[in-house]
């Protein structure tokens, strides 16, 4: 049907399949673990039981990328963050491991390098199916049911569905990316049958697809969002698509559909471009950028912060009038750069105020005090009041200076980034592209109608 | 607990009164029409029946403003405006009557004139409770009603409601004011017992306030719209608030409170003005108006058609990037002009496009194909594609004089003002100033925050 994106798919595959020497490494890192759980659980006499998961035990591993995960099983009445992490930190120890650390999922789990082999030991309940206890639970089951499916082939086919994936951004269920997990693409393409099959189905995939990969037993499909309802195989309660940003769908179909009518083998190592990016000049002259020293604490919950504050700065300069064409973030090592590209940096001849409900009487005489007498008041066809008058204009700096006093009450910023907000540094204009890492980065994702860079 | 409001009040009502003089005009208008209603039935032969309703039979019209409404009930099986109506003729011929003309509710009725008294003869269906096939068959229930619940004392309270909402533009059913009709005045000032007890309750009114006149018999209330429920007594399913605008009930919210704090007669006179009005040239400075040649034909269908017209243009004008801070409506006796304030009357440096839902196919692929190669294209968190550009800026005149070639398409103007709004012309700025009456009426509007004048 399409040789070209065959042939460009098949070198694609022989470049990401794992040589025999990585396999080695990654299978001795495997036994090394396994061997030191054992040891580690009988030691310390622990209920509990140590399994493969994650990409090594599927084999859907990416050449150069192999990361071994290993699940401790606890009995359902343990404590994960104690008796868990004395377990994994004993078994990472038993076998040998370097770089030790602490990582952050819904619990928190270690990491450790075996061999030049990324190990992790993430502690779970043993349950039964559908009596989950915490979020890993199911990688035992999802495991189970990918080596019962998988082939060879689609293991080749789901390593390049993660590369195309990769490069275009939209891999990966964290709070940052909001992109596809590694489960998702393992079962999106095990539905299809190969990435070329699940590129043609994206490109015809309507608003709230529901997506069964295992035929339904009766089950109703989880509720959808507005992208895309994908029932676990193992729990089809859970909807595998609920993470995924419409961005990152967006993305993903819209890069598939320019795959399919030319298939380009780069489009597995950078960015498709829908449409042309701006330059970074035009988008300076409309940008303003808000930079914070970066905080420490788990990925995770930085970037869920990340982007509710950004949705709040959005929101607040709307409320002041300015027009938010785009909002993106950007990071370096030190800082985090949020950024907007506004229609205009000053604004706005009139001011229009929104109101509470008309029916919320002590909102209503606050509002009615707050507008003072300066111009007409009425209610809207959404049952709000509105005031409307003449005012100056007003920077978009000069009013994100002023809500960076009270970043949380004034612009709904997140309360977790309070301190940082409160010392920031607000940047517009052409003083973007004179600036550090992070806000380059947040300026040229404006510049391709990124969220992130 | 509020003497001066009493006093205002007691003022109003004495003069709103009508005399006895008047009285007389009325009921021997009344008499002839009813006698004169009898003959025409028997003459015609038609299965029906004559009753009284309206202001007049409830005994609350205005000083003044004396209108004697006469329904025909005919049997559910007759042609309301074949039999009807010629039925309706004979009467108004039999009594004599002058000035006879045809308007329109949900039927058409007529209407003509009595020894200086106004009188409508409306055919309806003569049916039992709930069995309603026209809207005019719960009058007489409605009569029925309200004659077993008045006493004089309320019917001058009922006076004083209505003038204080004709003063603030909210009295009336009609789709040109979505105001408070009669009846919907007589049940609150019923419920509340007085005027000052229907306005001090309208300040403490919650969003989808359920107004009970009549305790519920089990029955659930009618599904709220954003401002009250005010279930019917004779029929507690329909909700007579349903008509009502957020603007008209929140006119007199704002209304009632400002008199309950500073009560002035002359707020039985003109309309409050919450907030302060803008000045006309400041209003000038920011307004467009498209003025079109009055069409022929019934005034409800005509008010719905501008609105929905006003609403289209705005959406218009919003997705070309403009600001539109507030609309209205203005008429003459040969022209309706349509206004808009907007933050600046050109615009925009950018150009920002939303598309249709990214898994729409076909729409997707236009999408892609207008947006072009002009600045980047992604996916919104509405699921919908979004594309940047800078654009020149553009008037925003020019923009509504292009809409206006293919104005139902474009905008989303009413189907039924597409002859009118093809030769309609645009005018901006100053403009507006030198322009006719509907023009500058709906410009003192924008000034005071109303949707009409």
């Amino acid at each position: 049907m399409s040789p070209r994106a065959e042939e460009v798919i098949r070198r694609v595959k022989d470049r990401l399949r794992p040589s025999p020497e990585e396999r080695r490494a990654a299978d001795d890192a495997a036994s090394r673990i396994l061997g030191a759980a054992s040891r580690a659980l009988r030691e310390l006499g622990i209920d509990g039981e140590a399994r493969l998961g994650g990409s090594y035990a599927h084999g859907t591993w990416l050449a150069g990328h192999a990361d071994v995960d290993l699940f401790l099983l606890l009995a359902p009445g343990a404590d994960l963050e104690a008796e868990g992490l004395r377990a994994a930190a004993r078994v990472l120890e038993l076998a040998g491991a370097s770089r030790v650390e602490r990582r952050y999922a819904e619990h928190p789990y270690l990491s450790g390098e075996l061999g030049g082999v990324r190990v992790e030991v993430v502690p779970c309940y043993r349950v039964r199916r559908g009596e989950w206890r915490s979020a890993a639970d199911r990688s035992p089951y999802h495991t189970e049911y990918l080596l019962s499916r998988l082939t060879d082939d689609l293991r080749d086919e789901v390593r390049a569905a993660k590369a195309f994936m990769i490069a275009q951004g939209v891999y990966g269920a964290e709070i940052k990316v909001r992109g596809f997990s590694g489960y998702l693409v393992e079962v999106l393409t095990l539905k299809y049958g190969s990435l070329l099959g699940l590129m043609r189905a994206a490109t015809a995939w309507r608003p709230g697809e529901v997506i069964w990969v295992e035929p339904p037993q009766g089950e109703a499909p989880p509720r959808g969002a507005s992208t895309i309802v994908v029932p676990d195989p193992v729990d089809p309660r859970r909807n595998l698509g609920a993470a995924l940003s419409p961005w990152s769908l967006g993305r993903f179909v819209l890069a598939s559909e320019m795959f399919l009518e030319d298939p380009r083998e780069e489009m597995f190592e950078s960015p498709a471009e829908p449409g042309s990016p701006l330059s970074l000049e035009e988008v300076a002259s409309g940008a303003l950028s808000i930079v914070i020293e970066r905080p420490e604490g788990p990925e995770d919950v930085l970037w869920g912060e990340i982007w509710r504050t950004m949705r709040g700065f959005a929101g607040y300069l709307r409320s002041r009038g300015f027009a938010v064409l785009a909002s993106s973030a950007g990071e370096d090592d030190r800082t985090i750069a949020i950024s907007f590209l506004l229609e205009s940096l000053e604004c706005c001849r009139w001011r229009l105020r929104r109101g509470p409900h008309v029916l919320m009487a002590d909102a209503r005489r606050s509002f009615l005090e707050g507008a003072g007498t300066r111009g007409p008041i009425w209610t809207g066809d959404d049952g709000h009041l509105y005031s409307v008058a003449l005012a100056g204009a007003r920077r978009a700096s000069e009013e994100v200076r002023r809500a960076l006093a009270d970043p949380v009450r004034v612009a709904g910023a997140s309360r977790g980034l309070e301190g940082p907000l409160r010392s920031a540094r607000v940047l517009e204009g052409e003083e973007v592209l004179r600036a550090g890492e992070s806000v380059r980065r947040s300026i040229s994702a404006l510049a391709s109608g990124r969220p992130l860079a």
